[in-house]
């Protein structure tokens, strides 16, 4: 089954933006920094879903860049699927437009890729595997 | 459990929008304006959430003000917490900002509020009543 994997959402200060969520008694995860995309970041467990707040390290970050240009706010949206070669190989054919034509491999073995905005109502849309 | 309910997604075109999603199988349900908002919306069911993607249908909406001025993307963030009340009156305590002091009720009888997204990350995020 398809499922909201996570929102994520570009914040100036992880301990600002985490805040409201902790008030409405979710479970905040510890800080935990990614070095490659640096930024420093905590996940909102929501239901079956999460919220990852992203705070970059870096003025290079492509969080950082965001965040200069369009203020805080939601960067994307991941979708988990039941078969991530057959949902690339169908948007494929369809024309969909995609950021990079390859499956990535990310930490932990966590296959995506993700759709270009223009082809999803505006929204960055990350595709990852059900696992 | 507090869930993430929908993420309303403002789109110039419906049609154009929901292809993605019907591609990826995911039931989109019938189109259906809502006139007090001045808006024609599908949802699209994502497991125990939705997407509801909204396209103005006047120069007047809401929805068509923010197309004009951020363009295509994510609106706003619903939230389904158990008890409205309760966590409406734990963040007024701790200063949260909100768009509205009172508790709203829509169509269904739906009860629902917005916190203001300099309080939540930049995301405009709904609560609404668990039922």
């Amino acid at each position: 089954m398809t499922t909201i994997d996570h929102l994520g959402i570009a914040v100036k200060s992880l301990a600002a933006a985490k805040a409201i969520y902790e008030k409405l008694g979710l479970a905040v995860s510890p800080e935990e920094v990614v070095e490659g995309e640096q930024v420093r970041l905590v996940m909102v467990a929501v239901g079956e879903s999460r919220l990852e707040l992203l705070e970059p390290t870096s003025e290079d970050s492509v969080i950082a860049k965001f965040l200069a240009k369009r203020g805080e706010g939601l960067h994307h949206v991941c979708l988990r699927v039941p078969d991530l070669a057959v949902a690339v190989e169908k948007l494929k054919q369809d024309g969909v437009r995609l950021v990079s034509d390859e499956i990535k491999i990310g930490a932990g073995g966590h296959r995506y890729i993700f759709v270009h905005p223009a082809s999803a109502g505006g929204v960055l849309l990350e595709l990852a595997e059900d696992h």
